[in-house]
């Protein structure tokens, strides 16, 4: 089929229609999360600034109970809210440390 | 002072001013990544239905690269970018993993 030949592994138009909403979301998603990024190299800036402590285990824990009541009235699973959120942080603190060394 | 009794970790203005920013963010993140697994839900489903196999190499090698790029010309990571992709996508499979086993 000529159309297999254009798109080998995209034949089927309602696999196609899905791909292109979960394509768009994660444009939207990487650009949510290139604006979190650069918010939160201001907050370590700040932080150092005014000699404020670079972690704050009470706002963490905040974030947290916070994204997991979101999580639930989004029908999102809680516990991947919380690794979501842990996986973000720990690359803000790899930022961090990286930012530091220089 | 009054006001640390009210918001003890968070006395300070500035901060308190990027914190919103990201919890704005964090919460529209949450909604997309809602939305996303809804709709791989719905692929994982339609996969079944006509048997199409529920790993997609191919297609996976062109999410990272198209990622990889966006971010790019969003100052993000590239790497941190492929290694969140992979972190949805290894959720996705949980979440298929557990709608198989009931």
């Amino acid at each position: 089929m000529a159309h297999d030949l254009q798109h080998p592994s995209e034949p089927d138009p309602v696999l196609a229609g899905f791909r292109k909403s979960i394509d768009n979301i994660d444009a939207a998603i990487i650009h949510m999360l290139a604006e979190r990024f650069r918010i939160t190299q201001a907050v370590g800036e700040y932080k150092a600034k005014v000699t404020l402590p670079p972690a704050d285990p009470e706002r963490e824990a905040r974030q947290i109970a916070r994204l997991r009541k979101l999580s639930e009235e989004a029908d999102l699973d809680p516990e991947f809210s919380e690794k979501f959120l842990r996986f973000i942080i720990d690359e803000v603190i790899r930022h961090h440390e990286r930012a530091a060394a220089g």
